[in-house]
């Protein structure tokens, strides 16, 4: 029988259509593999991201670099970018004042940073493949650029997100990040936060840590964890195989990680994105931190964490016109079928995942 | 420059991407018509909604037919029948007492009635070929179903949407819309009417009223209308070539339709989708209908309205995580586009359009 479960934060309901479930295996994204990095070169020579090819991006506003022997040289590890094409531009004019307000028709200039962070110079590589060392690296960098952009007192809001594949919205094939800083909080963060301090405010304890807690002692939807992070399924997933990480200590936003808690944020992507290739066979997906605005540290009713959206569903007429979704695998099972086929854990990750098809 | 565009009912923000902006013309679906009516047959032996297979449906719930001459029976035009692989059942336990509230995991029985209504028997069809006569039908059908479900108080809200195309997340080719109906209003639907109710308090006025008078004034996001209705692109619009239908009447529900307006609401469906269609070639998309809930008739803050959306872009990463959309066409320029490739008005889409490519 099909079940409505509700999201304890954001309070809307999700229809778990188990009638017309889908087994997790037919998730198995067979034949899909547009961006396997077993049938890429190292570099491509038309690869804006590729080393050498630095010039076809604007200049890069930071980088992670290693010295190269002998040549008094440097070779980059990380490499941050704006976005040749941005959605988003600092040079519009600044907020304050420059709004218009008709009423009816509000505008105001698209201000705000839009950046790409690349995340290897190899170009046949992705996250499930670059082992924990190079996605701590990754994971500096977006500290970095958060603590940066603070200071910018017009923006109140970083997005980083993933693209991963052509049908996820990847254009470019070598593995990068973005981020868009925005002047204004965006409603589906600001739902999150409201929803959470709502519960903060009944309950007087972050409903992230309750969460966590509970989904640890019945542990049917984790999926991974170490001594700082813990991976799960929502009881309320939206999406086929939706999987979160949660750092296990408060924190309102990602850059109060510790130096330990970042290496182990690292390793966990890299646990949790192999599961989900090995399990699924490479699929498409996205993946965004939902983090605490700008400067809003050190809050008690919110707590970041990392969402990952498996592509394996379209939303159509009907969650587009409600904004419920129809998810018709069970988070419980997906769990139970990436713990089965999602490989070995944290330590298996960077030793095997390249040698495997299309991870 | 890129600029933000605020939603005057529901406050959320767009990102109109000027810089980033596609041509209207690169949103042509060339090659990409899997739905093409004109190289299917009128009937196809194993499609459970053509005529004859009836028995491959559940029983029906409604239909509307016509006489058959000689034989003393009937033939149906428009027929209703429950869907056979639903996601919410009608035969679970009532909601009240049944939900299951553990404070931090709360569910209830997946209650509720989803329905297929077929919109023809043609299979070799489609809205924008259909005609108007026969997609008089098809709004009578979603009025009487409305209608009838509206005598089930644990049912709440009805969602009536269309898929078209396989991109858009249809299987059946034949033409055919569903709805589903719930115990609860759908987070989406709330968030429009309280967005409504806050903009009716401060000044007492429908807010879709005044937009409706600002855009027939204005005219530049116009596409059609006709003596009831009037479809334009709304000026926050998320999605290229998103396009309203709205009934120049203030009427919170649609089951407050005059036989006469009924006649335009299918009329200028035809005009729209017919343009649609010939201006982007076949564009998959979604359309639903925005209602008020179940037995909330005469809101003097509420007017109901049809959203269509063409699959034309794809939300990833950022517009999942944020709930802000990148819009990289301005409704100005895509109404514009509609309006000069559209082709012929109400009168032509019946007489032309079934024989114009993929329309």
């Amino acid at each position: 029988m099909p079940e409505f479960r509700q999201d304890l934060i954001s309070g809307q309901w999700v229809i778990m259509a188990a009638d017309r479930a889908k087994r997790p295996e037919t998730f198995v994204c067979k034949g899909d593999h547009e961006l396997d990095c077993t049938e890429l070169p190292e570099r491509v020579e038309s690869c804006p991201f590729c080393p050498g090819n630095e010039a076809l991006t604007p200049p890069e506003v930071f980088s992670i670099s290693e010295p190269v022997a002998g040549a008094g040289n440097q070779r980059w590890l990380v490499r941050v970018v704006p976005n040749k094409y941005p959605a988003v531009e600092p040079a519009v004019e600044p907020v304050p004042g420059s709004c218009r307000d008709e009423l009816l028709f509000k505008e105001m200039p698209g201000y705000g940073v839009h950046e790409v962070l690349i995340e290897t110079p190899l170009h046949n590589c992705h996250p499930a493949t670059l082992g924990p060392r190079q996605m701590e690296l990754v994971v500096e960098s977006y500290r970095q650029r958060c603590s940066s952009l603070a200071a910018n007192r017009r923006l109140r809001f970083v997005q980083i997100f993933r693209n991963h594949g052509r049908k996820a919205g990847a254009s470019i094939a070598h593995p990068h990040s973005q981020l868009i800083a925005l002047p204004f909080i965006p409603a589906a963060v600001k739902d999150e936060i409201d929803g959470a301090y709502r519960y903060y405010l009944n309950h007087e304890r972050c409903p992230y840590c309750h969460l966590l807690a509970e989904e640890l002692a019945c542990g049917e939807r984790v999926i991974a964890e170490n001594a700082s992070c813990v991976a799960y399924l929502p009881y309320a997933s939206r999406f086929p195989f939706e999987s979160w990480i949660v750092p296990r200590r408060h924190q309102s936003s990602f850059v109060e990680l510790t130096g330990r808690e970042a290496s182990d944020l690292a390793a966990i992507i890299c646990t949790v994105l192999g599961s989900l290739s090995r399990s699924l066979d490479g699929p498409p997906y996205n993946y965004y931190l939902h983090n605490s605005p700008l400067r809003m540290t050190g809050l008690a009713h919110y707590h970041w964490h990392l969402e990952i959206i498996p592509k394996l569903s379209m939303p159509a007429g009907f969650e587009i016109g409600t904004g419920v979704f129809i998810n018709v695998t069970l988070p419980e099972e997906a769990a139970h079928f990436i713990r089965e086929k999602g490989g070995e854990g944290v330590g298996a990750t960077e030793k095997n995942l390249f040698h495997i098809g299309s991870a």
